[in-house]
């Protein structure tokens, strides 16, 4: 949550500083997806990342719904969780030169993200339905719900396929 | 996984280098979990975090056992993202002065961990099923189960009491 602008005196200030966390990194995650589906060889996992790429942009929208809907701005602020993630994800495609091993690297950098997300996500809601604000509670479920559905597809491919074919 | 001694060439490679990973990661939380244990106010909380550094303590030991177990001595690896993580939780302990607003933030941090540890356990397991090292998936599938049961402890703090007391 890197630099903070003012201190946090509420659940509101936490709330709105989880949302602005988010902000930043779902912006890191599609600025770094493309990387990954060039990078992967398994067509089954490239058309769930490129899915997860639209399923990202929807979900800053999303972001942006829902901090004006609670009368703020949307505005980011540095996540280095999600900066620490991709850096590991990006260090691992550039050392990994097996196409089938960079592809099962590659499950295991995106399960990483979406769990970042699960959990920030899980803690939005929560925080939401604390304050009262079922309103944005119910639009960022819908977000989570995606990344469940997306974090399963990947293990689903890493168990049918791509392991296996690293191995 | 920053420095790379070596290229990752199988998917052994990547099992032995994700497991150095989880190495330096867990370390990391050993060491920054008394602060938060310190900083927590509610008493569940603190008992629940202060059962946690013990697992913490007991998942190192098993890492070792699993090292051994692959012929690999034990070694970490710079893990950016649990350092991204915990320079999070760390921050947002900076600036948050109630309380009970504090409370809620380390339960959210705590969970940004244990998603981080969730994940990377579930693919250790599965890379270790891969190699056919059913030995190895065994000890570590203690872990996650651990890892899962601390995040839904967590989300029942927050749920029941942290997050009440913070709005």
């Amino acid at each position: 949550m890197g630099l903070f602008s003012k201190s946090i005196n509420s659940l509101d200030d936490l709330f709105v500083h989880t949302l602005q966390d988010m902000y930043y990194a779902e912006q890191q995650i599609a600025k770094n997806l493309p990387t990954m589906i060039d990078e992967s060889s398994d067509m089954q996992l490239k058309q769930g990342l490129q899915q997860h790429l639209g399923e990202t942009r929807n979900q800053i929208k999303r972001l942006e719904q829902v901090f004006e809907m609670h009368g703020q701005s949307a505005k980011g602020t540095t996540c280095a969780a999600m900066d620490g993630i991709l850096e590991e994800a990006s260090d691992i495609l550039s050392v990994a030169k097996d196409v089938d091993v960079k592809d099962a690297a590659i499950v295991s950098s995106a399960q990483a993200v979406e769990h970042y997300e699960i959990t920030r996500y899980g803690t939005l809601i929560a925080f939401a339905k604390q304050l009262g604000r079922a309103d944005c509670a119910s639009v960022l479920q819908q977000t989570l719900d995606e990344e469940r559905a997306a974090d399963r597809k990947l293990t689903a491919v890493a168990e049918s396929r791509v392991n296996r074919k690293a191995a």
